[in-house]
């Protein structure tokens, strides 16, 4: 976040000099930040596991139990990031346009908003915070997945180390080809216009995938034996080849690319499922909110076909290990997906620290010209995001049932049919609660605006400044307040249904918590990002067609206005944070497995 | 529909009596349609049964798998009466209310319209033909998933009639409990005023609940024996006492009532959860849609936590046989449930056909106040639907698997959990469809309005008429044409997995349908019918607080119209026709079960 800080007031700075300075700033910025996250991530696992090595030596399967702490920790942070920051954000976002943009008429990010402070903090917050430690959960998760499941296999009882720390060499493999596909976007060609920036962004994603898929042959025809073994559920443990590993790595890597792309086909307004749903305005707001939704239903069929055969794939060729690394060649080019996510963030603000400091309105119209981009890009993250979610959470699903000591989750038993359907449930009661936090924020921000407005002479006139500390308080303490519920319902479902119904139904609530959870996400971030897309479409006016929808105020742009309106909390909470949902209930159910297995079950044993 | 069209014209007559005929009327013809439908469908599997006895004699297993056929003909129907009705009702309602109320500023069902006789044919083909077949897809669909299950235990094996007819009994008797219940509503109390409709239609809801309780008992004691044994899926067969039976059939019959109770309390405007989305409309459209959103995925919680009790329930007792009776339970109620569902369209057609043939205008008042209960039991009749839906699909699941030789369905194995996650898919692709095809038969319509109102000379004056049946022509083409899609994706799904990828991930593709399906109809009925309540609401100004929200044509009551047209899709297209999509996929699974299981599975056999 303080890099964030940095990079928009620096973002700011380079727009004088024009849109490629401005977009190299940002882009640059986006970049170290996930650098430093993969890195840091990396380091601190790695030292872990060495320090750990000196107290249980060789006992490696203890060793590695214990490293499952690691993943908990991230995901438990990941909570706080993206649940408790997507509620702050909203709040402050939604309270500020509510007040400011709409009833007191005064341009976004204007100085005299009270809460334009913690709007922008916001954007930090949720956008980039919240991103960051989903992104870092997943990645811990997965590692911890891939080890405990390496730790029992051929690696773990030939103490195999090279072979053993593999999770982390795919990672350690990812920074470097990011680190090359960066200077394609600031120093092997240099963007001169705006048009330049949604394609050099998207020609990252494929970049950072060709070379990475080379960098995962080289690593595991390296540091993986020629054949091992794998720990296959009970049975004869499974055989598997060096390069049976790399097509594991690859086919988590080119399903993300394709995730990412189909994202943008379905969230860009260069394409003509935005450019539906901008013309649905035409016939009023109700057209437009159906369209969206079925925009964003659509949007869920190529992914999860795309996450299907990755699943396929991996399992036949490695079991739940395949699984597991599947998850990490996804998240392998976490630093480019890092980049181009922060990048629409740190635009944004950047553009609303000009605004408040009263700069020349050329580098404010350089800044959205960049932000227009970064709502593509912030959608591609999110499905990323999701999209490895989901592999991570099956990876901890199929650690659980190895440590639950499960041989088979049936669903012809009724103890995992009721958690199947009830887990498929779980995701719209946890919407339920976020959308409605933020709805509650929103509200008590709405009020203190209002307040401002209405008692600070002067205010309006910009004689007097308003008072910001108050509002980022408020978004604050109700982003910690409202995030209880929700919270609580993620970190007490395992343990109830563990103790009063075992593994069983556990085993059946996590899959249908996954399966459900996955296309809610999908299609609640890709539904928003249309619909912001679609606003954003008419406001530019860069086409005929866009020309004839709007201007700025016309009734399509109201209905417009009014779609990206009700998808802030879906693209922005409710979705993401069905992320950690389905991970952090499996990553928990993971760590009690032992003892859900010996102790649970109470009310089938009555 | 000819009983419906019937209905229409005599509740108009009878509401020039006054509100109490009026809804005698109306709910008596409701009753009428329910019990014809129940006696009907009943009649016919009985004389089928005894008809195919001559030519299979006592070789029953082949008897009751011939009977299946009758179950995939009941669905078939349903998914014209459904999808094809849905997008009729749909096409013809938004294509009437967009050009004559918004545009032309006719009142509703004003004769000058074309669309109009569209629309009030669309009530009926969409909620009442509609409804009738869904609802009678699942009685006979879950009667012969326990025939086919019973064929094959003790009751076929030792060829005692009686018992094997135990589920047309318990239909039976549903009859008579439902002919004694309507008796309250029509002849034990008198209405006389509006405030008295919703609580006698709930209270029928209780009574045939109560009353058919002691009627399972009844049936359970004379008609079961003692101890029988039920096939259990390849183990050592259940066994199972008398009243275990009753508890499996009690238990679905209970927990469609407590379905009934979860809808009406989200979608009635005598609850805080819908005064609570009107008072959203205060702050504009947007609000209003995610607060509506958000009431829908709350909805959820309930009814599937009493699915998932009666599944266990049923199943720990009887196997899939108990869940096959669970869902007769469900439905027992058949004629009551229809009746109270009728009833809502019936008095809005009554309402039309008073407002065409230019009627005092009392009388269109007392429809009006009739139609404002029928959209909570509307709602009532969905949720049935649904959970009954669900209940059958598991039973036909049931009853595939049995066919198929499964002996268990993991989860753990890949093939199964890929077939879990896009079958998760599925009903977000069949919504996205069904909602895709709503828009474009509206617009057509819409076109063909707007095209009669500019070329017919004196239409706006009443000199001439306007071009009803090109209107009744689209809407009926549309329908048909629009339903391909859809239909197809239900029909081919099934076949291209069994066929490609075999048993294993068929059956997951139907636990993943089922499990994910379920959510979103009962959250999209359930958000539709809050929505077009909370219009209601804010127009019909009971209450101080609805009054502060009101006038018609005030902002709040705006926004109230756009939640409203949107959820008009969700909750008479796209929601219940998952009913559908659930259904048929599981019958055609199990008619084809054991061709997939010999010759299915191609891609893997590579």
């Amino acid at each position: 976040m303080k890099i964030a800080t940095y990079a928009n007031a620096r973002t700011t700075l380079e727009a004088r000099k024009g849109v490629g300075k401005a977009f190299i700033a940002a882009f640059r910025s986006g970049s170290v930040m996930g650098f430093l996250l993969a890195a840091a991530g990396l380091l601190v696992l790695y030292i872990t596991i060495n320090v750990f090595k000196i107290y249980y030596k060789t006992e490696w399967e203890g060793l590695f139990e214990a490293i499952t702490g690691y993943g908990l920790g991230g995901s438990s942070v990941a909570l706080f990031g993206r649940v408790g920051g997507g509620i702050y954000t909203k709040a402050a976002d939604v309270g500020a346009d509510l007040v400011g943009k709409v009833e007191k008429n005064i341009p976004e990010d204007d100085p005299r908003n009270p809460a334009v402070i913690a709007d922008n903090v916001g954007d930090n917050v949720g956008d980039i915070a919240g991103m960051g430690s989903d992104l870092f959960g997943s990645f811990a998760e997965s590692s911890c997945a891939a080890l405990v499941v390496a730790s029992i296999s051929s690696f773990g009882t030939t103490h195999d180390f090279t072979a053993m720390c593999f999770p982390l060499l795919i990672s350690s493999m990812g920074i470097i080809v990011c680190l090359i596909t960066t200077l394609f976007a600031t120093d092997f060609y240099e963007i001169t216009e705006v048009s330049q920036i949604e394609p050099t962004l998207k020609r990252q994603l494929l970049i950072s995938t060709a070379l990475m898929t080379l960098g995962i042959l080289l690593v595991c025809y390296l540091a993986v034996p020629d054949t091992f073994t794998i720990y296959n559920l009970g049975n004869t443990p499974k055989e598997v080849k060096w390069w049976h590993l790399f097509f594991c790595v690859a086919v988590g890597l080119w399903a993300g690319l394709i995730i990412g792309y189909t994202t943008e086909y379905f969230t860009s307004n260069a394409y003509s499922p935005v450019r539906d749903v901008a013309d649905s305005c035409r016939t009023g707001a109700a057209t437009n909110v159906i369209f969206g939704l079925a925009l964003g239903y659509k949007s869920v069929i190529i992914p999860i076909f795309a996450i299907a055969v990755a699943i396929y794939v991996s399992f036949a060729l490695a079991v739940f290990y395949g699984i597991a690394v599947a998850a990490l060649g996804m998240l392998s080019t976490i630093a480019t997906g890092l980049a181009i996510d922060a990048y629409g963030p740190i635009s944004d603000n950047a553009g609303g620290i000009a605004e408040m400091a009263g700069m020349s309105h050329h580098i404010r119209e350089r800044t959205d010209a960049l932000d227009a981009a970064g709502n593509t890009t912030a959608a591609i993250g999110k499905g990323f995001a999701i999209g490895s979610a989901a592999l991570v959470s099956l990876a901890l699903f199929g650690a659980y049932v190895s440590r639950a000591s499960l041989q088979s989750v049936d669903v012809l038993s009724a103890k995992v049919f009721i958690g199947l359907i009830v887990g498929a449930m779980l995701p719209y009661w946890f919407s339920a609660m976020t959308m409605k936090s933020v709805g509650k924020a929103a509200l008590s921000m709405v009020e203190e605006v209002r307040r401002q407005f209405n008692t600070i002479p002067g205010l309006m006139d910009g004689i007097n400044d308003p008072d910001y500390a108050t509002c980022v308080k408020i978004s604050t303490d109700a982003s910690i307040k409202e995030m209880i519920p929700p919270g609580a319902l993620v970190m007490i479902t395992p343990l109830v249904v563990g103790i009063l119904f075992g593994v069983e139904t556990l085993a059946g609530l996590l899959a249908g918590a996954l399966v459900s959870g996955v296309q809610i996400a999908i299609s609640a971030s890709n539904t928003g990002g249309a619909w912001d897309n679609a606003k954003k479409y008419i406001e530019a006016g860069a086409s005929e067609h866009a020309r004839s929808l709007g201007p700025k105020g016309s009734d399509a742009h109201k209905a417009a206005v009014i779609g990206d309106t009700v998808g802030d909390p879906l693209k922005d909470t409710s979705g993401p944070s069905l992320n950690i949902l389905i991970k952090l209930m499996a990553v928990e159910s993971l760590v009690f497995a032992p003892f859900f297995a010996a102790h649970g079950g109470w009310l089938f044993k009555i």
